[in-house]
């Protein structure tokens, strides 16, 4: 069952943006490997991404660029970009600024663990 | 700006479908933290993979159930599953077997890197 390598990959992709001009961008701890958070980039916030060396997503709620910690402190300082195989998601590596990515004030926003046929808040597993 | 946990996160969230009734699920390694690909899953996906602790997505090109692996033995066999704060992203932490998670045969997806203004082969880098 080991597939070896496809040669025939294409050498270069070009990001395929959805309906609304859109990307999911996975960013993950560079230094620990942890999953941090999942959000949006349109053309304009992946080229300012790369030149800025910090995260900057598009807010689908606000239809705005959004500085990733802006406000927080909680800045993500890019570390390295990749795009997958069929140029529809980009992972971000990138150093966490501040406690971390997540609004609530958690290091990571993937905290709800199915449980009892329901997602349940991870710390309260334990209480 | 340390920022404290807020004390007031729901205990409990729901998947949040899009308009299309899917969401997007990153599988990462949860052996070595490699993330390996990022797909979508429908309601009926997401309750397989999580009865069956194999990771099952919903193809959008083939309007199906894709059960990853089936063809190419390239299981992955689900560790654990997060949703995220805002209940519209999932966590996959999956024991990948065979040759990797790539249809290329690599082990990740995620192997475009910017480099002169293009998404670049990552192996092609150093040719």
């Amino acid at each position: 069952m080991t597939a070896s390598i496809d040669q025939n990959t294409p050498l270069t992709m070009r990001p395929k943006w959805n309906a609304d001009g859109l990307l999911p961008a996975i960013a993950q701890d560079a230094r620990t490997g942890e999953v941090l958070m999942m959000a949006w980039m349109n053309e304009e916030s992946l080229a300012l991404t790369l030149e800025k060396k910090q995260a900057i997503y598009w807010s689908r709620s606000r239809q705005a660029l959004w500085r990733k910690g802006e406000s927080s402190g909680n800045v993500q300082t890019l570390i390295d970009a990749r795009l997958d195989c069929d140029g529809d998601t980009l992972l971000l590596r990138v150093d966490q600024e501040g406690s971390g990515a997540c609004h609530t004030g958690r290091r990571t926003c993937f905290f709800y663990t199915p449980m009892s046929g329901e997602w349940q808040l991870e710390e309260e597993q334990h209480a």
